[in-house]
């Protein structure tokens, strides 16, 4: 990256606990907040806010806004709030067929964005195009590109996230590739990859439903079946990096083969190859697309509509065995395969609420059309996450 | 509780912030430790640390230990420890059957215990059974009873901790109970309740797996199927009561009928009295008992084989749905089902590694034999956590 200044001195603010970590995050996720409700949110009082906030002012990372309305009245409040474009972020979503990137601001904004299709997704072609699109966003951003702190960038399957590898992407038919580093050799900032649910689910944790909800899950629906779970003031890492493999819990009928290699998978009915390929065999039409088989379903043709309903029930026993298990106060229906959800609807409620035990009938389920700008902000968020993390 | 003395006056420690708890929780887990460790394990540092042991030192419920090794050389380490019999509480877990009792100490010692056999079980009886035990108790601790800082009660199903309400159990057949405040009442000592598969995951987060592993799933088998989770540092308490409801998960034939109304949940064929009634049904005798239909499978008859079969069978898809969705590093299979682990365990494997996704394989699996005695030290850890609420 030769054509483009360096930029590993991006300057960031030095948290050097978690404790200051945790105050800088409430601000950039709560603000404009006040120190005392800072103090609440995080346990600490509001002297230790006020200590730790100080330098942040001073490096022009937090801002005091002007005198509000506070509930004790006499005492002035100066709500806190972080300045928008004080660090910015590079998030790239790496899909089979498209690179969706985007660059932005800790205040989330996109600034800009820029899109690659990719003819091969083999890891060499997929490296090429993130850089090309990170020069490409660089140049836009000019003298801004200075405020950079990491480049995120998201893929589907089981990463670990600490050293950058994609250890199985079944979508990409990725097995263990460092794409972390290898990126970071052609670019002069630090690369996160993260697992694309769970990035996800880190955008509603920061910007989204995690600023007010306790918990939430975020269940994706379209060419893989995923689920990101945010609880105890986290999103769920995982032990052994398959977290939220939602699509392979064997809520499927059990002759269901998945191109997982396993039978009765969610995926094996529920993934949008899946459902092609049952209306693909309905009518004999092994040229058949997606796009054909939505088109069918919507004019009432039965191996679509039954694709789609297998699909819906699927899914639908998948959100129930969500709610049982982990009690969430949300559920989150997002993915590419929402774009059509009235065709998986009425299975998904019926099978939900036959399910749902007791009081888990009445967790919200909502959808949520995310573009897939939305999802290369998740990966920005990865990246300031990473570019955040207390010294200590 | 005329007969014994006012206990409300029992000694706590101050503890005014979430941080001051975090570090007093780190030492009662995992002392005799360090105020270095403890300044890693909680992000904090050694300073903070040591000014907020302070005042737990001078009132007795922390310890210095002797001069220990360092890895500094030179410099001294007096590793700090909670002081085992500082403080006391009583914990009764409340079966159908029977109430088993403890009074424990926060260094995790059983001091003594009791039990009562329940001839029914409806709430007057339950709380009048249960003020006997915490009378028995407090009179066997003499003057010991003034270091009581709580009593804890655990009940299967929907619990409101906040209230101290059994919203719903179907085990006991209660809804809607004040259980909580009706105990309150007749005791000097604040009274929590808990889910009773919570209460125990708690016991293993302070005393057990959670000191060493960064997140576990328990699995109870038994009268009731259920599972407590504890991950991102604490255990999951859930949006609307439900959490961890595993034994109503439609992971059994979907034709099968369960006592909750529904069809195909893992209870339907898995909890001792499905499998009791499977065993009836198989000899046409509906006065054969549990410990029959176990004798019965230990001597090969067919029936009650294929009855442990079918609960293996599901009970292995509710562990590897709890891997592939929650990807805990352990799953603990406990609840009084494990005494005849031998019987379910062939299917629970097999379906468990049928189901399994990618890495989730290589979770562990670890049987334990938890006493009603154990499940009772749940209830006293859920005591000890309200008594060490933050003030703040």
């Amino acid at each position: 990256m030769s054509a483009t200044p360096p930029l590993t001195s991006a300057r960031r603010p030095t948290l050097r606990t978690a404790t200051s970590a945790e105050i800088f995050t409430r601000i950039i996720t709560h603000g404009p907040v006040s120190r005392v409700e800072v103090g609440r949110l995080t346990g600490l009082s509001p002297a230790k806010v006020t200590k730790t906030v100080g330098p942040l002012i001073r490096d022009g990372f937090v801002t005091e806004g002007e005198h509000a309305e506070s509930s004790s009245p006499g005492r002035p409040v100066y709500p806190l709030s972080v300045v928008p474009r004080s660090m910015l972020a590079i998030g790239i979503k790496v899909n089979v067929d498209e690179i969706v990137a985007v660059a932005a601001s800790i205040g989330n904004e996109v600034l800009t964005s820029t899109r690659r299709t990719l003819a091969r997704h083999d890891p060499e072609t997929v490296v090429r195009e993130i850089v090309r699109c990170v020069r490409r966003l660089v140049a836009k951003l000019g003298d801004g590109a200075d405020r950079l702190v990491g480049i995120g960038v998201s893929v589907s399957g089981d990463i670990d996230s600490a050293s950058g590898v994609v250890r199985h992407s079944p979508l990409l038919g990725w097995a263990n590739v460092p794409l972390g580093a290898t990126v970071a050799r052609e670019v002069d900032l630090p690369v996160v990859v993260e697992n694309d649910v769970r990035a996800l689910a880190r955008s509603e944790q920061w910007f989204g439903l995690g600023v007010e909800a306790e918990s939430f899950a975020v269940v994706t629906i379209g060419a893989g079946i995923g689920c990101g779970i945010y609880v105890n003031g986290d999103v769920v890492v995982g032990a052994h990096g398959v977290v939220g493999e939602i699509g392979h819990l064997p809520l499927a009928p059990p002759d269901a083969e998945c191109v997982c290699g396993r039978r009765g998978c969610v995926e094996a009915v529920a993934s949008s190859g899946a459902i092609r390929d049952a209306v693909r065999a309905g009518h004999d039409d092994p040229a058949l697309t997606l796009a054909d088989a939505v088109a069918l379903a919507h004019s009432g043709d039965r191996a679509a509509v039954d694709a789609f309903d297998r699909a819906g029930t699927a899914i639908g026993a998948a959100l129930a065995v969500t709610a049982n298990l982990v009690d969430p106060e949300v559920v989150v229906i997002a993915g590419e395969g929402v774009m059509e959800y009235d065709l998986y609807e009425r299975r998904i409620r019926e099978k939900f609420t036959a399910h749902a035990f007791g009081a888990a009938a009445s967790c919200r389920l909502v959808v949520r059309r995310h573009t897939f700008i939305d999802w290369a902000c998740g990966a920005a968020v990865a990246a300031f996450r990473e570019a955040l993390r207390p010294v200590v």
